[in-house]
């Protein structure tokens, strides 16, 4: 099964590139973060491909034994129920925030009184954005509210003009133009910080110094292991890995943080991202900085579902922000990949599987109510809701959802995006 | 024999690195600008380390054809004083200054109207600079009085964070301070900007974007045969010869040449240098770029002369711009190696060798009459000068040389070592 990842770049895959997460790098430190070696038939999870060879998609708790994470269980989600006061958010009640690193951790500090900081990212890849990549920025808004923290936001707009066949400059508008897309989620611009790479490694000493710190303390044995580099990969690719890295540290941020080196990281991300910050995690102490924690989450699926390869540049494989009601009710009713019956006879009789109705998928991700989803889920293993009907739901959930995005993206203007993108103090005191 | 190259960084040789320069890289592109392939025997000279099996030290003929650059011949020296209009400077008189890539295209374009800007640089391993290491800037400085052009010196602080085991703030304490003594040698401060990597990699978005347009453009395969690396390198060595090369592009500094990416750029260097700019030069077309010209100098011997090993941290191995007179005085009589016979007798009979004579050799560097050096150099040769004589001839010469060095550093302030490192416009309208 071929899922969304963070960026849709099946175009980039670097072939006969082998994911090798999870073996200890060769030069002789071990990455403590990394859990099991992958076994043949595992599904493949690094930042550039996601494909699983089951139906259903990524194995997810197979996956967390492999990266050596730890699963978001009841406890977790309890846990952070009482220490923010607040119901938790869908994507935590439904598992799609399913695995972190030292969540507890932070919550323990939190709980004393001791801050954090949230660090999340784009790699800006094409002016398009589909509701898959809503995913992190939903959650991190969440994040930022019930815990009331600094947040910073990195577009990787260099990492895109390395690995894409894109201009310098495209690269950068792309950043530009997701940042509206990112603002338009509700971020408070009194707590974030939104930056292009391109731009904020020529605009901050503080930056480059721990890319540099990063940078000594990785080797190419280290990343070769990591994210699975070759010989024939430009230095660009090689290095960049201590370019996501360093907003992990707080000192990266000196407008934000002041002279503070010790502010902890949490980084809300899709799982594939992990190998960037099981390295940061394995430098971070070697450079006198608190390791990052982390919140994983699943992935979103094209809506071709299983077995279904996903193309950035199939228009098709997802709903994007910019589609309009009408192009939503198509693309839904065309292309949502349908767990129902070949006949209604038959589903009335036998009744749909939801698991892997790319409708009911969809759902889980953007229907806030557990009582109506799980009535649905019922009504549709049961044969009682048709799949014409659920794809319905889903179109209802989606165009008011989407028409209200572009509504809020309307309204993020040039100044706007300039005050977000612009370094300087956030309201907090560190 | 053991020469000082740029850097005195004997302790930093990678074991067991054979330097491939002249060897194309693997991926299929070759550099043109690499000549034959090095042979057994043939003298070690890469940016890290340079030695010669041969008491006369290395051969520099063979070395241009080796690199695959071209001598500085009489008819380019000529060249050179009528273009100017000015008397050569002894190093191009005396071959200091021995090969060049496309001096004569830089020659065409200023006669006809076309400016160019010179680009040097120095790697801050510590406070104490050494009089070889004023080679560079003597000559850069000339260069910039007889063509009135720009200049920008990089102080490659970052690259010296990482190969040594220094931290970041000492690299940029050592960076500043080595500044100083660069601005003692007399630069023009409205015609020269002088950068430190980790401060002006967080001042300029425009340096940044070269930089990475140069990482793109070159693979692990290539800097693995220009440079050595190997797999146990940090990510941060493997990517640094991009920061080295993109100062040779004019858009790296548009506070001097605005929207202009087509000045060229002639980068007089230490030849072990060449590596970086081969790379370079391979890679500016690819990007638009005008290939940067070059001026390539011999190294500067110790004072142990042949078959010496010479230490960065071994203080009677050069004569230092913090020495006094005494200090000067007594290394020169103790330690500089001699040409010279046995005994007074002897060498009244038979002469000495200023060939292999350190004292000599010295004086060729900062001795500026052409018509007292050969007295000099016959008098030795036959006999008539004693090596103690020489080596007063030398003392007296670097004596007030030094001394009016410190003077000039003594009157750097801080403010105008803060005004050279400022980006800024310079006075010239490009």
């Amino acid at each position: 099964m071929r899922l969304m990842t963070c960026d849709e770049i099946n175009d980039m895959r670097v072939s006969g590139q082998d994911y090798k997460a999870g073996c200890p790098p060769v030069d002789g430190e071990m990455l403590e973060d990394h859990g099991a070696a992958p076994e043949d038939g595992d599904d493949q999870v690094d930042p550039w491909s996601v494909s699983s060879s089951s139906a259903k998609g990524v194995d997810y708790d197979k996956l967390i034994v492999r990266f050596g994470s730890s699963k978001i269980d009841q406890e977790l989600v309890d846990r952070i129920a009482r220490v923010t006061g607040k119901t938790p958010h869908r994507f935590l009640r439904r598992g799609v925030f399913f695995s972190h690193r030292d969540m507890h951790q932070i919550l323990d500090a939190f709980e004393k009184q001791k801050s954090f900081y949230l660090y999340t990212g784009r790699g800006p890849s094409s002016e398009a954005m589909h509701v898959g990549h809503l995913i992190p920025f939903i959650f991190t808004k969440w994040l930022q509210d019930v815990f009331d923290v600094p947040l910073v936001i990195q577009m990787t707009d260099d990492e895109k003009y390395l690995w894409k066949d894109l201009s310098l400059d495209e690269c950068h508008r792309y950043a530009v133009e997701n940042a509206r897309d990112i603002i338009a989620c509700g971020f408070d611009v009194n707590k974030t910080f939104i930056f292009s790479d391109l731009d904020y490694m020529g605009a901050s000493p503080a930056f480059y110094r721990n890319v540099v710190k990063v940078q000594k303390h990785v080797t190419f044995n280290q990343v070769k292991g990591i994210f699975g580099f070759t010989d024939s990969d430009c230095i660009g690719k090689i290095s960049f890995p201590a370019i996501q890295a360093a907003p992990s540290f707080s000192s990266s941020f000196p407008q934000i943080f002041g002279e503070r080196t010790d502010v902890q990281c949490l980084i809300p991300c899709a799982i594939d991202q992990d190998p960037y910050f099981r390295m940061t995690r394995d430098v971070a102490p070697r450079i006198g900085y608190p390791k990052p924690a982390l919140l994983h989450s699943t992935f979103f699926p094209a809506l071709q579902g299983a077995q279904t390869k996903m193309s950035a540049s199939e228009a098709n494989s997802s709903i994007f922000l910019t589609d309009s009601a009408k192009q939503i009710k198509n693309k839904i009713n065309k292309h949502a990949f349908s767990g129902g019956k070949d006949t209604v006879e038959e589903h009335r009789k036998c009744g749909g599987n939801p698991d892997m109705d790319v409708s009911f998928m969809y759902l889980s991700f953007f229907l806030e109510d557990d009582d109506q989803l799980e009535k649905i889920r019922q009504d549709y293993s049961s044969g009682a809701l048709l799949t014409g009907e659920l794809k319905k739901c889903l179109i209802e959930t989606l165009q008011p959802m989407i028409a209200a995005h572009q509504e809020r993206r309307r309204l993020v203007t040039d100044e706007i995006v300039q005050q977000f993108m612009s370094p300087r103090k956030l309201h907090f005191n560190c």
